[in-house]
């Protein structure tokens, strides 16, 4: 999958720091000319998102993000623990998160969400046969769920409110899902 | 837009690092509980990214990425600069990754890539009134444009070659302009 062409090649690597989520280093590359340069990049050990619609809404997390100081809905979602299998992953978060159980979960789609300087994927999954629980979020975290019809969802998009890149793609998804469904089998 | 029962209250900062794309800093905050956390927080300038499609082809940008080591194909894509207006720099990016120029932008979304992590914030352009011209990327940017068909776009998905977020995204609002316009329209 790598043009010879455009192939960086790297002569070192200094860690930066290695914290309890993601870790920094900086890279020195060889670039296709023959000159160097210097990369940061951030490690992260990836995550999964799953779109999940229960009677025709679309379950969503609200959950405050200090990256942005705000708070973000988006697609149940999170981090890959050490040696977990993304699918199980999938179904570990969309409970914890929500407290719904599924009874079917496909693979749509893997991909890195910012490939500039970051090795994060996100495993996206989709889920059917929804079955309600109860949440049981990690210690840290603090989140409301929101049941979104797909009127709703284009409108928390439109505000601004819905600003997160898999969540907006999970829209998408969705709109093709529904306009590829006849009228009648949709619920 | 915040849940003030989802808020964290920022109580210190701590920058750990600061580089030519990004910086990190550890943040500690107070939860809705009164307990304390800390969140690692990558700080980056923003950026931009174009739907553009030339006689029914995607234009796309193949690219080594260190972060994954190997190219990735995504549409073309890059950082603001200091003070700059994101429909500038979305031009920029389409004339020096492309040699396209364009006549016609139009914003989709801004969308965040990592809000677990990072305030990286990607604004999305489609471009219309496309003329050819010469590229003219950054002195440490080694490019190749692939221009590829509806079809073509989705086995690159499929094979993983396309991998990026972004890319997928828009290559999913492609899917669903081609599907809203009539058949002798489209080119």
């Amino acid at each position: 999958m790598t043009n010879e062409k455009l192939q960086e090649k790297t002569i070192s690597t200094e860690p930066v720091f290695s914290g309890k989520v993601i870790s920094l280093q900086i890279d020195t590359v060889e670039l296709p000319d023959g000159t160097e340069a210097k990369r940061e990049i951030i490690r992260h050990p990836g995550a999964v998102a799953v779109l999940a619609v229960k009677d025709g809404r679309l379950l969503l997390v609200d959950q405050y993000r200090q990256a942005m100081a705000r708070c973000e809905l988006e697609i149940p979602a999170g981090k890959l623990e050490k040696d977990e299998d993304p699918m199980e992953a999938a179904k570990r978060e969309l409970q914890e998160e929500t407290g719904y159980r599924c009874g079917k979960l496909t693979k749509l789609h893997s991909f890195y969400t910012s490939p500039g300087f970051a090795d994060e994927i996100i495993h996206l999954y989709v889920a059917e046969d929804l079955t309600a629980g109860e949440m049981t979020p990690d210690e840290d975290e603090f989140l409301e769920v929101i049941e979104a019809s797909f009127d709703e969802v284009q409108q928390y998009i439109a505000e601004g409110r819905i600003a997160d890149a898999k969540t907006i793609l999970a829209a998408y998804i969705w709109q093709l899902q529904l306009a590829q469904t006849p009228e009648q089998e949709r619920k």
